[in-house]
């Protein structure tokens, strides 16, 4: 390893002491943040369509390069007119129509006014618009004049297409019904904060700045690689002593979950110069490798044959499942090393690194829940454990299965992970605990 | 439209009626509930690879094709014996090492113990394993012999791979860390239920049972339409009189947010043969089809237009912003059309249909709050109104900016929407209101 991590207690395969969960998690963190930094630093980021753009982080503070709205236009289907001239009792002739569409607007002659539709330019000299509501429209429909009032809803709309002359029913405000240019936002004002999370309302505040590209964090780019000569791709068909590796899938999507980006996927036999082979295309395209598999204690270690001598912390945490647990750098880039055990792997991905994946990424944290156990749990003292369970009516928990760390489909049939603390060996029915809501 | 819709009151452009929120939401839901059976049914299904299920609902039930674990296995670094035989004092000659990997593996000869890994296929005739732990080894070093105990942790490593006789240090048990075929599930039983939300842990199950394709809903397919003459591409420049487009990037990121898959976004103008082809697109490709504009009072309403002599709803809902709604079918396939406003855009997407497509998508119902109003807040009276807004505090909630549909960038800025009951014109501050998380 590059550096020594900070509770690099021994190199041995075996070390006795057991580093507490926090110590880990306080050392893959500074590992991250030491090492993520090389590649995945505050420039990194995405320069995006807006149509990629949903669920990424904004790199950086956006102002807008026009005011919003561009230019004054009517709030209403109506009629512009100036304010000091529409005055009760006095029609004003209707001279054309202003729609909402491309293409200069005259100015409004004195003492007229202009049928306008709803986000059309309010024409120079005009300051008001008088909604179909307030007014009395002469038509003249077939050469005979007739007045409508807002009152007859369905006649107005009509009318308003036709409209000879309009006539306010009562005093009109300047500025009535007319957006301001700027009034949502002035050219140059800030549209969008640094490390927004960018949603649907984002994106239609950027599209209507007229902004199509965006600069985005860039995700994490994660590779995995699951080890052990006795897995099997899912799709084929199992030999002795072979399973499916449930692994790469596994922890592949919890990337993805997790806001980070998977750019390798590599399944590896417990052949040195394979699993080797595997690791330098990670280095060269990952920000970060995870692996899986192979640096418990028995023989045919694969991850622990290679990267211990370069280096790597292999040992011990406190905690069940996902007891051994080795991290190590390897051509500059953080390697995390999980155990095997596919729901060890799963859980190790959860406590240690998907927090910090969704933080980077802008990602909510995981909700955290309070629940009363509805049966006693045992647990192993000095371990902090991780017990698959289900939501058991409003407030109740209950574990499902036992504790084995090949209990995949226990696993999936789990919606909380009750965190038990290390110095706890039993809880009895009735006990709260704090679990995690997948 | 090809069958009347529930509260069809008028199909007068200016019905002078208003319905309620609550009579069009189930209005919309019984259009969508009747019309996209016939694409959208039961049996709309894809068949995706595993790693293109994360976020996708399973089809069906799945059962799992072989027992998991699919063979008796050893569940930690140890020693193969049969239980019987494995008495304190009595030494048993270990012969062999069976790993987790590929190949048969030989029966365990009686009154001998086997080197086993984790994982690995427990041989015929043992029936227990004996944790290195549990375990006292000779090993032959250098012609020499010693004895190693579990004490001595780092020593057992190395021992076990060298090991000669290994005793056991307490009786054992039959079955001790012995994972049994079958434990976690099995052949044939259910591995995970219809309608499962596929997250990582259903995917690690499915892998590991050896399923790599499966079988998920079909997401809502649909086509959104922005229509106004005076809209342009973001990214282009603004020529007089026009506007940027924002309702096509944001209803398709909220379509997209809420589970739904976007197959064609379009922006026309306000002509009517333009418009037609693009519903005729849209009717080809998409369970349902979504417009923006072009359905209120004025001229120039090109949505309305087209689809109310086809038979479409056209009308005013109790709502603020986004009244003026609209609803149809096209060559079968239904329609929402929503006000052009971008704020009423999106505000009537979220209230009527994210809803519908996020069940349909098996995701979460929106997050709703309670919360205290630190300002007075004035409402039309007879509409619901949906106040753009911030959380404030643990508690608290303030507005954003005003109530106008155009104000995109304080739309961009709100986190809550403020649902004001239609019967509510005034709220004081500290009454405590409900409000959506966005």
């Amino acid at each position: 390893m590059d550096a020594p991590p900070p509770h690099a207690l021994s190199h041995s395969p075996a070390a006795a002491a057991r580093v507490s969960v926090d110590e880990h998690r306080a050392h893959i963190a500074a590992l991250l943040d030491e090492r993520l930094r090389v590649e995945h630093n505050d420039d990194a980021v995405d320069d995006v369509l807006l149509e990629d753009a949903l669920g990424r982080l904004l790199a950086e503070t956006v102002l807008s390069p026009l005011a919003l709205p561009p230019f004054r236009n009517s709030q209403m289907d109506g009629f512009a007119v100036r304010a000091a001239e529409a005055v009760v009792g006095r029609p004003l002739p209707v001279m054309g129509t202003i729609a909402a569409a491309p293409g200069e607007v005259s100015a409004l002659a004195p003492m007229t006014a202009a049928r306008i539709m709803t986000g059309a330019p309010v024409p120079d000299g005009a300051d008001a618009i008088v909604p179909v509501e307030h007014a009395i429209v002469t038509t003249t429909d077939a050469g005979e004049t007739r007045e409508v009032t807002g009152a007859d809803a369905d006649a107005v709309a009509v009318a308003v297409a036709v409209a000879v002359t309009v006539m306010v029913t009562d005093t009109v405000q300047p500025g009535a019904f007319v957006r301001e240019a700027g009034s949502d936002l002035p050219a140059g004002g800030e549209l969008l904060p640094a490390r927004a999370l960018l949603a649907s309302r984002h994106l239609a505040a950027l599209a209507a700045a007229g902004i199509d590209r965006v600069r985005v964090r860039r995700r994490i780019r994660i590779a995995i690689i699951s080890t052990g000569s006795e897995l099997a791709a899912p799709g084929t068909t199992l030999g002795p002593g072979q399973i499916f590796d449930a692994n790469l899938p596994a922890l592949a999507a919890a990337a993805s979950s997790a806001g980070a980006e998977v750019v390798l996927r590599e399944r590896v036999t417990d052949d040195a110069a394979m699993f080797l082979v595997a690791l330098g295309a990670a280095a060269e395209l990952a920000d970060l490798i995870v692996t899986a598999g192979g640096i418990s204690q028995g023989e045919f270690e694969v991850v622990r044959e290679v990267l211990e001598p370069r280096g790597a912390w292999v040992g011990s945490v406190a905690l069940q499942p996902g007891g051994p647990q080795a991290t190590a750098t390897f051509a500059g880039v953080p390697v995390l090393c999980f155990p095997g055990n596919p729901v060890s792997a799963q859980l190790s991905f959860e406590l240690f690194l998907a927090p910090l994946l969704r933080e980077d990424a802008g990602l909510p944290a995981r909700v955290t829940e309070s629940r009363v156990l509805t049966v006693d749990l045992e647990s192993v003292p000095g371990r902090v454990q991780l017990v698959r369970a289900r939501a058991d009516g409003p407030n109740g928990i209950t574990p499902v299965a036992g504790p084995g760390s090949h209990l995949v489909a226990a696993m999936a049939a789990a919606d909380r992970i009750i965190v038990v603390p290390a110095e706890t060996a039993r809880l009895a029915a009735g006990s709260e605990v704090t679990a995690w809501v997948l």
